[in-house]
């Protein structure tokens, strides 16, 4: 089987993901070779500074600073660089020469993807990247092939595990969001500047990703709607808990028709209730999950760890398997499609729930006051609790001290029914200027619908 | 891009499965062919009786009596009849003229698989089965590709429906198990002879299959230890709720190695105890999930519905369009691959922890002598509780009664710390004959620690 030629294996970046790629490829080389078909050849690892101190210790002599000369004469090559330069020009020169390439880049491949699958597709080379999305969990690969003769109508996707360890701490121990995020850095599930994965941006490049995919259409990373998680109380996340729901920041990749008739699909990201006896709920800690509906195959979840060298590594080799085999037994590969091109919908055309936690001067008619609000704006209430701030509710209490006016004031926590994005957020906005409304503690979307 | 000669299909079958794959084919011809490339054209269905009544409304002009002459001409044939015979001679055939086969036939794959994938490979043809496995749930394609590169160790797998949804009863209504088969025979989760699920034979057959691919080996479904759900009392299920536990029927697979050194496989279905924390313990109703322990990826989970026509029809036209794509873009697929050849070992060669539960004499002296036999066999006790007759144990009391002799008894539940199963099988043996022991009503396997 193995009088095959060696498959000459490029990798760009010795970081945490790289380091355990290079290992792997080195201990493991025979029962790769098996499974290929042929011998993976690690050809050297280009790097900036070739005498850093690295995680893993891999042989001296394959370290190089100069990427461009390792690429040419490379049958495959693995980028794990992150970040849009030199990554960008690095894969393009490789697609260039015909080589495969395997990548974990999610900015690159949300800011730069239809681009470089358009030179893959011209060079008949292959161009994959399941590492960028949801680390060591196949979705990429399930999305575009398992489900291709499906129709995928909605992605609710845990895609950022140090968002996930934090509220996950502020539900199931009661930390405050500064507490949980000083607890994910010193863990190191939080990098030093957490900007990326709390701001929301980090799911909001992967949403991109998946959107893209699950409907066959472009879908440019600025037009998924972002909020991260840096406004989440514990406050909140009480009363969530409370109420029957977790906190989850999501990625929601959904197939829409306006009420105009106008089909298209929306991609958002924002924490998000969710129902405790959803799938979703119990994935704890830094994990990831991926829950897909689909027209026929109904409710699946694709469950795993997220991030991590090792785990993100099974990802990479899993695609550089598949090319490689793919040079073995010849033949193209399968290039991305983004023939559905639908177009892409702001989020205000969402239709979606809310809960909105309101505190109000607790004197007659107030309730009917609110109530007409709501009509106002078009939005019917689903479920509506009152509470004075007398009653033993320590988050209701502790906000009206807070406000130094503890008496005569009570607190609503709505529900509302689905309405759209842009209905619920005026509603929202004229809420808080009401003269009978204290403060707006809460506004939160509800997602998942059991 | 459609200017693409057709890809010609034909069905063999008009099930609950084929009956929806032949809807969607046709529903969703625009779109299918977008995705493919070419259009893809549903030459005929063949069926045993041409005038029977089916599930959908499907053309009369498609259905035909002669297979054989249906799958000449094809570029494309879906086997959704079952059985072993016709399917495997005209699987056969199909293959012979060089068709792509997509079939969900698990009992087939499981018998015959080898012989098939090597005429398969012979031939160019590949000859895919996502749905024989976990229904709609991809597990077949991320096992053989997104894993490729890592090492898979285990798999736990709730891969049939029926016995989920009865154990699922039982758990969370008290219902015993003639009830809960009663009402998933109802429910049309059940088969009028529901043997082939209850008894585990079902599950035995997709342990087979994916013990094969993820082991790359041959897995002859004979070697799989086999036991059914149908000695589980709803006192087992009480107790081991109590225990923290809820009782799954598993199929595991995993890799070995005896305390001789000699490195296998085993696979193996039986109901064991998995922890209320462990993501298994969520599934619920007929759902199926596949549990995934892989070197590098860790811990991976893949959960959605396991039957259901609709939802099988999903995995079919996965496989459908992969295998079209191929041919309009050219090349050999990948083949089956079972270079690893690891010994497949018995069952008495697993290592395992046992939950037990006796009811003894509680007279002096009689734990020393049970503490003995354990000792005996050379399998150290992990947790051990103890209960009186008279304590507010209602499945304590009320077995006591069945004997008709409830003074003077206690009940013993012992969680084993891991031994071989040979041990412990001995020593339940033991246990049950030993003149200290009045009745042995509970010997459950706990897997899945967490």
């Amino acid at each position: 089987m193995n009088q095959n030629r060696p498959i000459r294996v490029a990798l760009l970046g010795a970081g945490s993901v790289g380091s355990q790629v290079a290992r792997i490829l080195l201990e493991n080389a025979d029962e790769l070779a098996a499974r290929v078909g042929a011998p993976l050849l690690l050809t050297g690892i280009a790097v900036r500074n070739v005498d850093a101190k690295r995680d893993v210790d891999l042989p001296k002599e394959l370290f190089t600073d100069d990427a461009e000369r390792l690429i040419l004469g490379s049958d495959i090559v693995i980028e794990l660089m992150g970040g849009i330069d030199p990554a960008k020009g690095l894969i393009s020169l490789a697609l260039s020469t015909g080589a495969d390439v395997v990548t974990a880049n999610k900015a690159l491949i949300a800011a730069h993807g239809p681009e470089l699958f358009d030179q893959a597709r011209r060079v008949g080379a292959q161009l994959t990247y399941e590492a960028a999305v949801a680390g060591a969990i196949p979705i990429i690969r399930p999305l575009r092939d398992s489900l291709a003769g499906d129709r995928v109508e909605r992605i609710l996707g845990i895609v950022n595990g140090t968002t996930n360890f934090i509220l996950d701490r502020m539900h199931t121990r009661g930390d405050s969001l500064e507490e949980a995020l000083r607890i994910a850095t010193e863990l190191g599930y939080a990098e030093a500047d957490p900007t990326a994965d709390i701001g929301g941006y980090d799911a909001q490049q992967k949403a991109a990703i998946l959107a893209s995919i699950a409907f066959h259409t472009e879908v440019p990373v600025e037009l998924v709607h972002r909020e991260g998680i840096t406004e989440i109380t514990i406050e909140q996340i009480e009363r969530a808990k409370a109420a029957g729901f977790v906190v989850k920041l999501l990625a929601i990749c959904e197939r829409v028709t306006t009420s105009d008739g106008v089909e298209g699909i929306s991609a958002r990201v924002y924490p998000a209730l969710v129902d405790a006896q959803h799938p979703l709920a119990s994935v704890h800690g830094g994990n990831n999950a991926v829950f897909v509906q689909a027209q026929a195959a109904g409710d699946l979840m694709f469950y795993g760890a997220g991030a991590g060298g090792v785990e993100t590594a099974s990802a990479v080799l899993g695609d550089l398997v598949s090319s490689a085999r793919r040079r073995v037994n010849g033949g193209p590969g399968l290039g991305e499609s983004t023939h559905a091109d639908l177009p892409v919908l702001e989020v205000g055309e969402i239709t979606t729930r809310y809960q909105i936690i309101l505190e109000v001067h607790d004197r007659p008619g107030v309730l009917a006051e609110i109530a007409k609000v709501f009509s106002d704006f078009g939005v019917s209430v689903s479920t509506l609790e009152q509470r004075s701030a007398g009653a033993h509710d320590g988050a209701t209490a502790s906000a009206g001290h807070a406000d130094g006016e503890s008496e005569g004031g009570a607190t609503l926590v709505i529900g509302t029914h689905a309405a759209t994005e842009r209905a619920l957020s005026a509603l929202a906005e004229a809420l808080a200027a009401h003269e009978a409304s204290r403060r707006v503690t809460g506004v939160l979307r509800v997602e998942g619908a059991l």
